[in-house]
């Protein structure tokens, strides 16, 4: 099986429509694929903190997760977002400590919002790539700090 | 110093009022006193989600957090919520492996999140419940659930 392909967030971004405000991620490889991924409000601005490198007064959900894992000694190695089914993206947070390598079963915002903050590598899998709508950025969309500041 | 006081979630409620509506969560005592902590709306459902015994079909970000502890063999061994500054409480998650203890600095709605996922024990000090308007539920408020539902 082939590597998981190394991505970078692009950015939080807010999906308009007439039908429904959604906030997505955009993942992006380094051959100009684009890879939305649709998540919940609240996991957007999570995300969008750690891409920002914003530290905030008290500790989020996932600050607080990867409080526990560094206090523990254990390691996030990375994120692989590797199975799409049914337009639902699942993901794999790896981590390791004291060579025992672990991987948890995630959503890919959690997934995302963690491995932002620790600094960690987010990929995905060819399959993935290859079977998500990756041609196209979606056209009406804002910033998400755009779209909350405004 | 007292021990800190053993407390159970009474229930996730939305303060409503003309200004704003507001989710809470109420933790109380055995002898009455009943302490209301005002809460982001997403940490209100997913206290309410564990508070029903609700999983969902993916893992929230409390979830995951349980489930990294689980692998790695780190127990919850309950949360204090034991002070309170300018209106904002602050908690510590007490965590236990192989025998060394850790406590995490965390907001009292994360940490309670996980500690009813975990079954593990709620207290709150004396001096914050001293401290804390503690007489009276406030008076406008309904269920989250319900709230959610109409």
């Amino acid at each position: 099986m082939a590597e998981p392909v190394r991505c970078e967030v692009k950015g939080v971004f807010v999906v308009m429509s007439n039908a429904a405000t959604v906030p997505a991620v955009i993942l992006a490889d380094g051959a100009g694929r684009q890879l939305p991924i649709f998540v919940g409000l609240w996991e957007a601005v999570s995300i969008n903190s750690a891409q920002n490198g914003e530290v905030l007064p008290r500790p989020q959900a996932h600050d607080l997760l990867l409080c526990a894992l560094e206090r523990y000694g254990i390691a996030v190695k990375g994120l692989r977002i590797d199975s799409l089914e049914d337009n639902v993206y699942y993901a794999q947070l790896d981590l390791s400590r004291d060579g025992k390598d672990e991987s948890l079963d995630c959503r890919p915002s959690d997934g995302i919002a963690v491995a932002l903050r620790a600094h960690a590598p987010i990929s995905v899998t060819e399959e993935v790539l290859a079977a998500a709508e990756t041609g196209d950025t979606v056209a009406d969309m804002v910033d998400l700090s755009t779209f909350l500041c405004s």
